[in-house]
């Protein structure tokens, strides 16, 4: 049985291990500073698919593959597999569980679904209903753009709050035995909606709800930011960043300078490469944390760390239809003894 | 802590209660033989909002405050929202949470939907992270045609084997003490595809997805489908059901002639609505469900039932590029003592 801490964080009994985690990037995000750090880095964005859909569920599949073949688990043994993505009807998700063959429950939380898929397996593993769950998600820019906002082809000029979604897929192996870094608290978001309409500036939607997220995990943990070695979220960008930083000091009072950033800002070069705002999509948190930190964490150069994905609900339809963008963030603590 | 029996199957230590459920049905199901088992049936199926979304979205929010008012039960009470729907990026599901301002964690598995929330709200609430999680789900025929098929403003001719999404949202209150019907077990499915690429027959693609999980319940549980009084699918149809029976006597020796019937065809009136081979979409199984059978557990006119909701994971994107339409279903079998 769990600890409910708060209104909205939950403390396992039995805190789950992150056994093993599956990271692969398309080639632009293998140019960018954390390339060593993903398992496989692809060459082509069409990962030899005829599609960018296609292409997005083959990364997927590699990145489940990947994580269960470094601790030599099948598939067989995983009890469930959580998995969304940004595409209509999670197709890529949905294809990839045809694949594995394991019993699949479909999540949708757009970018927080990396924090939404953690939960969940969480919950399910110290609540005594699996010992293995695999939880992954995905993103693809050429799938993705073209579903939200312009084919890339189109070569459409972007406003500099606009973010770059990354090509890439990342899969976390959670179980109620082992070793590695440990799911010790989470805290599960509301929705927000403050009013943005700008599809080109989703990290102002989502800093509100991230802002949330992280405000009320430490009001129900009683920790400040600085328990933490080091917060981070999903894919805010520059300016969302900043927002955040700035709603976190206004709303709780929580000094968020010192050891925050966003992974939107570390998966690429800002500097060399073009991507305005920043890194959005799935991905960008998946290919992060399972990738860079979760190495950094089993090299115990990192203790700490508190994952805030952050998903704008953007659909085209209620866009179009004039409505606002609402918005999720969940957190999960994540430890190393 | 619960059992896992076999391989896909789960059963809580302590079966949770459907302390509550909330109904909400279209003008055209308000026609149907189980008009007097919904909580409220509009008049209309713009529901006084602008766009068919914002009606579904106004249905699904009914739905759950209906079903929370009759037990006195405030959204702030509530742990955990589990919702989604047909519609991309579950904008449903998503504006609904909004409203209800309760932790939301958006769920995908098309019409399959109301089982997957059961199952997962099961979980939470026997895992001891929840004392009360609401699972919701909601269809509407002219936003669902819309994106899928054609606008039915169209009027395109249909085939004999298409079926009619049902205008409607069920919610249900899961509790973890109360009275009422219980959760005693389910089955979490796999994703099946047998290679059917027609949209206008989905009942055929989600057929054997249905028969894998029965059987899988079945053998997972030890019971036939003598063990319950009735075992209903979500929404397969009348050519759906019929492959259903065969499959499940082809592959497990189960006689389902007797007890089972399909939710997709208990709805509407057959002989004098013209829906073709039925109901389809996240409502069918919801409302007959939440609302006819609910009633008649309550009732004490049925004591055992198999509720095996069934999706079509169906994309636009991945049919018009050639993909076939992969299924999954889900089993809850519902007591009640």
């Amino acid at each position: 049985m769990a600890t409910k801490l708060g209104k909205q964080t939950y403390q396992p009994d039995n805190p789950p291990f992150i056994i093993s985690t599956g990271t692969v990037a398309g080639p632009f995000e293998g140019q960018g500073p954390l390339k060593d750090y993903f398992d496989h880095v692809y060459t082509d964005t069409l990962a030899g698919e005829r599609s960018f859909e296609n292409a997005e569920k083959e990364m997927m599949a590699n990145a489940c593959f990947t994580c269960l073949q470094k601790v030599n688990v099948t598939p067989q043994e995983v009890d469930f597999y959580l998995a969304g993505d940004l595409l209509n009807q999670i197709i890529s998700a949905g294809f990839c569980a045809l694949e594995l063959n394991i019993p699949f429950l479909g999540i949708y939380g757009a970018c927080s679904t990396s924090a939404e898929g953690l939960a969940l397996a969480a919950m399910l593993v110290d609540g005594g209903f699996a010992k293995l769950v695999l939880a992954s998600t995905s993103s693809h820019n050429s799938s993705a753009e073209r579903q939200y906002r312009y084919p890339t082809e189109y070569g459409v000029h972007r406003k500099p709050t606009a973010q770059w979604t990354v090509t890439g897929a990342g899969a976390a192996l959670v179980a109620g035995y082992g070793a590695g870094p440990r799911i010790t608290t989470f805290t599960v978001g509301k929705v927000v909606d403050q009013g943005i309409k700008d599809p080109m500036n989703l990290g102002a939607a989502m800093a509100p709800a991230a802002a949330a997220t992280m405000v009320q995990h430490f009001a129900d943990t009683g920790r400040g930011p600085e328990y933490y070695d080091l917060i981070v979220t999903g894919d805010l960008g520059k300016f969302g960043r900043e927002l955040a930083v700035i709603t976190c000091a206004s709303k709780g009072g929580f000094d968020l300078s010192k050891n925050y950033n966003d992974c939107g800002l570390m998966i690429y070069d800002t500097e060399k490469q073009d991507v305005h705002a920043g890194a959005s999509g799935c991905a960008s948190s998946a290919l992060v944390v399972y990738g860079y930190l979760y190495r950094k964490m089993l090299a115990g150069e990192l203790k700490k760390i508190l994952l805030v994905a952050t998903g704008a609900l953007h659909s085209v339809t209620s866009f179009q239809q004039g409505a606002s963008i609402p918005a999720i963030a969940h957190a999960v603590s994540i430890e190393m003894e």
